[in-house]
């Protein structure tokens, strides 16, 4: 597997799937931990970090989706990196003169670089920056959520909602393997395959996993437990991006999400609370995957559909009952400077 | 435009889009007409030509329907061409030995250099070849069906539909000429269009089209009147393709057939009804799109999706009245060797 098909949301040049191949997941990151005893000597500190996350990309997405859940806009910084890169990095394009306003840089490279200047793998987002070296401190996107839910927990705001609850641990870890290898992942192993085999394999396990979820979510109205948990973060941002994305542009395309009845009101239901849909972006999410995947849509041309009108529609999930935010509350409205332009929702609680 | 461009159901080698260009299409063809006073040489006769007509391709399949409904099996054979082809021709590729069995050619290109050997356009589907000669008589698809109407009426089956009551004709040809200019036509200009902006425009005009044919159809049965006529047939063989390739392969997205319900029920309708459904071969349709144009679909590889089980589903339709057949009969059971093997109905009269 050569070094520019690893990770789908960094810069390679246009080449994601390579003929005769199935997609592989380069899962080496950067796992320097961010901790509040300071353990690997990045210590919690208010102020200090910058998260820098495209809203393109679903990886980065879930970290947006957290940060805002548990209140930490004030401690935690938030860099956004427009929805198209080069072969070299995820750029500030977006920014005032095309620089992050914090970090003063134009490609998240330079933060890579001044962590190892010789970084030998993908420039990927969600990166969490130490604004006073401007060096990147980890990339580990699965580890930075799970930090934030706990090693943050001193700087969350009143009424953040436990995405972690401890009698639910297991069954949370549980679930978001299969839902990350089968679904996260496995939407990209049908994009990305390189053969017929491999993408028919591959469309197989995406659905024999959809349909599972499908069942559990009919008596349910969250994955795990009657609150919304890291889980539900962790399955939201590919349920966001299946219709527009997936379905045409990865031909992951037995049904859209749509036609599925459970996973719709679900996936419509955290949509419409708040934290979910007021962080999605969906025409930066569709200029991402068809502009930077130049090797499955050479043309670039970005679809104008779907219609995403339904997304605002009742999903009566309500009935299945759930506490949300469990003992906590929603978050408030959006930070100005943080609100998503073209966003199809101000998220009024649900 | 050059030459390689201009029929997206010929042999290109690949190449359907112009970069910066909207998709144009050729429209000359060879107009030679057989007619029941044989005026341009070549007189209705049964047994005398053969209709080559992919199973894939959206204007051969409604000849393969008119040919049905109005029981010509007898008086003028069928060659089906496999679905994909190279960039010279549509082969036989199906067929034993790889030949058609009645024209003994292996490329349907031999049979246009015999009637000119240096036949400058695409070599398309459906052509109608004298047996006699082995030369193509006409490509001409918007005629070959209104000669098997009017021309042919001799050897229509006993119950034949009339597709173009005399008193409709005009209706008949102003709702052919819209549906041809922003459906049957207006989903390639949305696939192959060469700019964003061309994609843009082509898309708008394709759902405006569809959203009046969704109006249309939301209190009458059948486009024009309350029987089947050549208008019908004309849309039916678009619609059956949209969802397997024109939704995503064609970045028609804004909504799935499945998400219209008129054009929905409209179109499963036709398709339960004998002559319609029968003729239809999603495999070869899918293989065709995603495998020959190399130039949207660098992979080849194709969908499996979408799931087709809806097109068998109930559609309600008969609750607008309508006649299918008007004073006639469905046609009977498809012939031997002539049924669609990965066929989803029998077409039991509805």
């Amino acid at each position: 597997m050569s070094e520019t098909n690893d990770h789908p949301e960094h810069a390679t040049g246009g080449t994601y799937s390579v003929k005769g191949k199935a997609f592989t997941r380069d899962t080496r990151y950067i796992t320097t931990r961010i901790t509040a005893d300071g353990r690997d000597g990045f210590p919690v500190q208010p102020g200090r970090y910058r998260l820098v996350a495209a809203r393109a990309c679903p990886w980065a997405n879930r970290s947006i989706i957290v940060r805002r859940l548990l209140g930490l806009e004030d401690a935690i910084s938030l860099g956004l990196p427009g929805p198209t890169h080069d072969a070299r990095s995820w750029t500030f394009d977006l920014d005032p003169g095309g620089r992050d306003p914090v970090l003063g840089i134009e490609r998240l490279q330079e933060a890579y670089f001044k962590r190892d200047p010789e970084y030998p793998r993908g420039i990927t987002v969600p990166a969490v920056v130490d604004t006073t070296t401007g060096a990147v401190v980890t990339n580990d996107f699965a580890q930075i959520t799970l930090d934030l839910s706990t090693e943050w927990r001193e700087f969350h705001r009143e009424g953040a909602p436990d995405l972690l609850p401890e009698d639910r641990r297991d069954e949370i870890d549980e679930v978001n393997q299969r839902v990350f290898t089968e679904v996260n992942n496995g939407v990209y192993r049908c994009g990305f395959a390189g053969s017929q085999e491999a993408y028919d394999e591959a469309y197989d396990r995406l659905w024999t996993a959809l349909d599972w979820l499908e069942e559990r979510l009919a008596g349910q109205r969250y994955l795990v437990g009657d609150t919304i948990t890291e889980a539900d973060v962790r399955l939201f941002t590919t349920l966001v991006r299946f219709d527009p994305v997936y379905h045409g542009h990865f031909k992951c395309n037995r049904n859209k999400l749509a036609e599925m009845p459970n996973l719709w009101g679900y996936a419509r239901d955290l949509f419409q609370t708040p934290g979910f849909g007021d962080t999605v972006d969906f025409e930066q999410i569709k200029q991402h995957y068809y502009v930077v995947h130049k090797d499955i849509n050479p043309s670039g041309i970005v679809p104008k559909g779907p219609d995403l009108s339904g997304w605002t529609t009742p999903h009566g999930r309500e009935a299945l009952g759930g506490r949300p935010f469990g003992d906590g509350t929603p978050p408030g409205p959006v930070r100005d400077g943080e609100r998503v332009p073209t966003g199809l929702t101000t998220a009024t609680p649900s």
